[in-house]
């Protein structure tokens, strides 16, 4: 793909199990299928929302030629290929690139948190990014690594060829601030990793978003972007709030197993998530239900 | 005051200290004459950035009467009268009606942390909305107190008549978005608590503000919200991200005693700080320099 | 007092409130007489249990002086003054003083917790080292204010003259073993701050506590002591964790208003807490007593 | 094996990796070789220390293959299998123990941090417990996990009849007592995790331990327990204290690599580690070097 442009909406796309955790990769062609007509960005395999740290190698790979087979023209394929190792991340980036991925998303490696300050970050990406026969792409979601990537380490990083951007999960758009004053000038896209801030960001100029609202209300992620780019500002910032409930819902309150349910009610094929992540139970089931319907997403 | 409209900036004065860490309320009155040029909406006396918890009842009374006789026509006066207990709260919420406060601003208790759940916070608040003289705000500021009020909490007290809003620096703008679902038709003021979230706060409908910044910078801050209201969208964004990393370096950076020396070269008297905060060292009073510099906004 | 030795049991005594919330000075009168029969070394006034936050300074000085007048022969009196300002600490260690308080235990500072490093913290011990007429013990209690004294700073400050120790409320055993490396060879004594390591740290040589649950179990914490130092080693293990449920419900589970009704059940005036603390409810009372029963204390 | 007594020291082994980042198997069977003299009870394969989140699956199987091969007699094999899904976790339990491992330890799964609560680690272990062909032991490390195990979860995974225990590593002396009084009762060993809290666990009967220290002090691990058992205490709390720096620095200061260089300093061989784990620097090296010398453990 010689179009690496960055603007827009891609999902962090849910992985479906079947009942007894085998990943069930019709489900996933299935909903490639149907966001295909969404007007997506194009697609992150193996991302936070994918349980990618709940896949094996072969799984993953799978995946990502699954994605690229159903794709839609022009869509852009991302795959999370960050280990906690270097030399891990390097080998899965390069099956990944030969499965078919256009760009790699690497997550901040995090198990020996005490040492894993910016210094060995930028070894770790500026490694995988001379050895990567893709784009990079950083990944900060601190939330699941209590890793924050400062600001001047994004600056140092930027200035890197074959690293092109990065995903900020963060949720602090004064960070995100600070990300574009520190990446000014250079050619670098910072994606905005979540719909909660998805107007805020626009009205600061980022315009591409990975966010886990997009598997089941993608058109409506788009369209918010539409509508402000076409000047209606206050529709955008209306539809923005009107899905702000959902998705608190299918992220901090019910995790994945609430994402994945919601898809489903939307008429995608959500599947079961891996243990130990806990399904909704019934009661749950309902909530989520009633948040959509009254989003105006049901029916 | 019978208008006790929120709208407009407001700086959480600091408060100038001798070198011998005396309250120098002489310099305190200067400050005040000086911001009165501003365009500010009013004064919060007895904030984090006032070193209130160095302050005894005495001092605090005595800044409050001083912000009061020195205040030009108009400009509302918050105090930050919040104590760890509800009793002391209350106590002091009174002396300080009594000493010309028009309002109340009530930092989350936490020093018994594990026990300070929506819950007790509710009771707090609840207890004292009911027995002060004047309205009150409530203020949350996770970064001192390990302690975030939840939307839901916020949603619930909103609808005390006495509480008329809240100061949030937490810093997070999805949680702006909720605390504005949560008290919707309410009587309720969010009132924005960071410089850093200025401009995207203003994209939110948000339209008050009580930040640091205010200090050293009052009338950019006041302008930011001019443009904005004007229409001036790219220049309100423009002068926000120019007086970004002045504010970094006046809040996250430096500190207090960094806001100080920034308020000394605009002209106004910081004085020093009270022990154990730690004053800058000639290396960080030139980083100070070059930042205000670079920013425009000395000389 | 010449006899600082600070070997033994002391209580950080509660602080019994009557229903509307004032300080009740008889009850706690009333508990003192009966605590000097109980083998203790002393008391602690003004700590963590005492509710001292929720005091303000006519109360504290009160309730040191009627613990002065209370007290048994013998008996040390430690008052907690510690502010957050090194001014208004010197100023209330004076006080104290002057209301008999024969030692002063000084909290860290921490509301500006980013700045409150260990430079900080040792200029603000230093300076009311140098400036209280008692001496002076630091008090780390990291649950409450976030911060932890370094080994290397504790090192340091140990040697002042008049600094003669410290309690470590962290229940890290680990860095108890790291404070009496970095002391070694000074005149300072480290006394644990929690029942739930007084026999592990008996094992390695600390002999001084100040602890919660001898409020309500003053001679069986004072037993454990004198069975380890009679060589009844397994007799000293044994009562010691006999005692340990008691001791997580009335800190970890349920706090001081739990420590409170366990001194009742146990014959002491618990009183009420003060606003914002949680009372317990019927359950939680009942959940407090079973355990007492369980731990052979009740009847 | 029949005994799996978790009795004595076992070493989380260091993995030694060439210059390149290659793992160094002969390296790893020479170690193996020379720990074989030093009286420990077995060898711990794919711990923290072993930088286990490094390797790829056939290096982990491998590594277990050849500690079998070159283990002397009556040496315990344990493996580290966890993985984040409880489906891989199975997988790789599996296979270990057809490399030849004799029981596995399972780290808490993190990944999803909010949702990894005691529920979702009960059905996790119990799934595993349940599945796996060698007895399971569970592995609570907070530090890198940021999970914490609840005494009541713990209690209640004890009861599982091939759940035999678990390594601690919270370094709590007071939580290592809830677990014990958990567990009362059940055929469940808990092994401490860390040397700095070696010898206080042995006061409290716990008399198995898996500690970074006993890769390049083995001998010393195993002799504090010996002096111990022999009723020598005080020569057994003074060795304990003189190892006590050298574990800070192999631990907490200089982490793995500096673990791996006192390795090498001690005759093994230590070799490099794997990016992004950064490498100690010459005056890092220099001041590893001094600690061993202080403590006696070189020359």
């Amino acid at each position: 793909m010689d179009n690496l442009t960055l603007t827009g909406v891609i999902p962090p796309m849910i992985t479906p199990f079947t009942r007894d955790g085998a990943a069930d990769f019709d489900a996933h062609a299935a909903n490639v299928k149907r966001w295909n007509e969404a007007g997506l960005r194009g697609y992150l395999v193996l991302g936070s929302n994918s349980e990618a740290v709940y896949l094996n190698e072969r799984e993953k790979l799978h995946l990502i030629e699954q994605t690229r087979e159903n794709a839609g023209p022009g869509h852009l394929i991302l795959a999370g290929t960050g280990m906690e190792s270097t030399r891990e991340t390097i080998h899965l980036t390069k099956e990944a690139a030969r499965a078919g991925a256009h760009a790699a998303l690497i997550i901040t490696p995090s198990f020996y948190q005490e040492q894993m300050k910016d210094e060995a970050q930028a070894r770790h990406f500026l490694a995988i990014a001379d050895a990567a026969p893709i784009p990079v792409l950083m990944y900060n979601v601190t939330k699941y690594t209590g890793i924050n990537l400062s600001p001047r380490a994004v600056g140092r990083l930027s200035r890197h060829p074959n690293i092109i951007g990065m995903k900020d999960s963060s949720g602090s758009i004064p960070q995100l601030v600070q990300y574009q004053q520190a990446t000014a000038g250079e050619n670098f896209t910072i994606l905005v990793g979540t719909a909660s801030a998805w107007y805020p960001a626009l009205t600061l100029g980022v315009d591409g978003a990975v966010m886990a609202l997009a598997n089941c209300a993608p058109r409506e992620c788009v369209r918010v972007q539409q509508l402000f780019g076409q000047g209606q500002k206050k529709d955008a910032e209306e539809l923005y709030r009107r899905l702000f409930p959902v998705n608190q819902a299918v992220t901090a309150t019910y995790g994945i197993a609430g994402l994945k349910y919601a898809c489903t009610l939307r008429g995608y094929q959500g599947g079961f998530v891996r243990s130990p992540l806990p399904e909704l139970n019934e009661q749950q089931k309902a909530e989520v239900k009633e948040i959509l319907e009254e989003a105006g997403l049901l029916g």
